[in-house]
């Protein structure tokens, strides 16, 4: 049941050319026409489909915002609790998408703002399926991930049998749909852990940019593009078939030792990175988009990208090809105790098949490229990220009724 | 020196028409011209002036991201070496809002970004005229805080000699202004503590809307406005000298018991806060600015607006017409041990003289509004906010060549 007489699609429909950032919003390749509105669409006012062949949330640039909840299932929940569960997220998740409250649990937070491009992703961990009588499901895909000689993983903020991405351009909208699907899923699972970040406003860029980490870095050049032929291979899960359309998303707390790397001049940074800082072009030249030539020469015949740079350790070329959509984003959480600052990257990444995207990268990185010195990884998580959910569908349905 | 060839103003200024947002930007009071660009200002564009009679970040509305840092001077720090970090800050934060790179210690993080109405504003605490040989300038409206019957405060997140709020549209913009200031204060002052939080984004309402917390009540209706004919004395120090112009920022970490207050029903809660939650109207009638009716009764005679609601227990009427600038950001920090979430307000306010502003308010509330019993104040500070710095000065001059 809506709220008598209210929608906020109608608002912000009824809103007219007074709103403007349309221009911004479609450079960033998120916005979405307003009925009425073709053309000027407002950050609030643009809007991300939950409804498709996959979630949203996966595809698209990074909002300005992610809340990342990882929920764990009470003792005893059935596999009809949870399927009740993943309907009432699904028709939440779908609502809240258009900018239409929630239908129970509304806390009113995010009520005068538009939907601001949230989107709601969710993933299953692999002790779901223990603990829904569901292991024969599970896919080879799902085993641990390895550990990595420089791990430090906590894993109270580790794991999960449930995740959570909610993500949105604006702060309130994604915490607003944070607590619902949180309430919405008591009784049934419970919050093992939480954490939030950021990446850049739209509009903070005059053009589209790729973003940057909190090391001042380009990041994200060498993503896989949904224009690119093998775009889906990469990125999409093919098998099984619960899973068809699905993806893995692997997750890493990394916090980046910054009163360290702050410490290094500009040059030395670029050269254990392989990239300049100022616009992420490779040190073997060209711009940001050029291919990295890792046979480079400069003139003292050296090589231009330096044998530890982290582009070449992580490069697809010297990891049989692996490829992942990498869909970071930062994090600032005070200072630790050691009085060091508590940031850095909530590294997110999806992909056809982990062992043939994070874990080859990840092994090669963590025997010691230039850059693993400045990092800490300090928690972890895999998830079968669920198919897009079809008109009339609900998340996970094929797995759940199987 | 700034970096050879590169301006961000340039930058931006050359973006043309192609950049919008312009309308709701404006809407929000805070964006401002660009050369060549009377009408159309970006989000990232849009600055805010660091000098003026006042420091920028406190009329301005909150911004979409709040970085919060206290330090503390280091021992045997002297007055000099304070005159040189505030000139330093000085010289950064004006060229930070201006869009340009730091003069040292730039770190890059914001460098393909606007200001994004970036606002630096440096408050001082009571321990700061102590350990610099100043105690005889120290203001007695820096006193501390009376202790609250509700209080639990944990005083290594409060306090510190120094207080930087640094605020911007953009999270990115405002970690890079965070870190570039917090080095510029190495050998002199270290981190205390730090914090981040969050409001609406500019352009996620359809209308520029008061903000909402985290209770999705309505907060701030009340505020003094700019156009008030009383604001400045109830938001400015006139005194003494070196502080005309500032004013006194308190700030207070409030955690909200959301597992608890999420279950009560609306009307539950419009009557514990006194407004209606879907538009902050009083409960006495009326629109959003309407003022309370105190004695308004309902038909069967009971108070409209509760004996112990908390607009009724807050009012100025009510504590000898105190007031303050409430500048609020949202906190979302995860889970805490106990499972529920670590997530409030990071309420900061400004006032002309904490005796007739916080204190008296938070004295009432603390007896027992309907709200208290949902709020933790967990974190509490108390600064002198320096006056604006005019062209060529620099910040805490009066006091330091006192």
């Amino acid at each position: 049941m809506k709220y008598a007489g209210f929608s906020r699609r109608t608002l912000l429909g009824g809103a007219g050319a007074g709103l403007a950032a349309g221009a911004a919003a479609g450079a960033f390749g998120r916005a979405v026409a307003v009925p009425g509105q073709p053309h000027q669409v407002s950050l609030g006012a643009a809007r991300v489909d939950f409804h498709g062949p996959h979630q949203a949330g996966i595809v698209q640039p990074p909002q300005a915002r992610i809340e990342l909840l990882a929920l764990d299932l009470a003792p005893g929940a059935t596999r009809q609790a949870v399927q009740e569960l993943f309907k009432r997220w699904t028709r939440t998740a779908g609502d809240m998408a258009l900018g239409e409250p929630a239908d129970s649990h509304e806390n009113q937070i995010a009520l005068d703002a538009g939907p601001s491009s949230l989107t709601v992703t969710v993933g299953l961990g692999a002790t779901f399926f223990d603990k829904l009588g569901l292991a024969a499901h599970r896919p080879p895909q799902l085993a641990p991930l390895p550990d990595f000689p420089q791990d430090a993983i906590d894993r109270s903020r580790s794991d999960g049998d449930l995740l959570l991405q909610v993500c949105a351009d604006d702060a309130l909208v994604a915490y607003h749909a944070l607590r619902v699907l949180q309430q919405l899923a008591a009784g049934t699972a419970g919050t093992r852990w939480q954490m939030s970040g950021f990446s850049r406003s739209p509009g903070a860029t005059a053009q589209p940019r790729t973003g940057r980490n909190l090391m001042g870095q380009v990041d994200g050049t060498n993503n896989p593009k949904p224009t690119d032929p093998d775009f889906a291979a990469k990125v999409f899960a093919t098998g099984p078939d619960w899973l068809a359309g699905g993806s893995y998303l692997v997750f890493r707390r990394i916090r980046m030792l910054l009163d360290n790397w702050e410490q290094l001049p500009t040059d030395r940074q670029e050269r254990i990175v392989g990239r300049r800082k100022s616009d992420g072009a490779p040190l073997s030249g060209g711009t940001e988009t050029t291919p990295v030539d890792l046979g480079k020469q400069d003139p003292d015949g050296s090589l231009a990208v330096p044998a530890d740079a982290h582009v070449r350790i992580a490069a697809p070329a010297s990891n049989g090809g692996a490829a992942m959509l990498r869909r970071g984003f930062s994090y600032s959480d005070g200072v630790r105790p050691d009085g060091a600052p508590d940031a850095g990257l909530l590294f997110l990444a999806f992909q056809a098949d982990p062992a043939h995207g994070f874990v080859p990268v990840q092994r090669s990185l963590s025997r010691g490229d230039g850059l693993t010195t400045f990092l800490r990884h300090e928690a972890s998580g895999l998830y079968a990220v669920l198919p897009g959910v079809p008109d009339g569908g609900y998340l996970g349905q094929a797995l759940l009724e199987s």
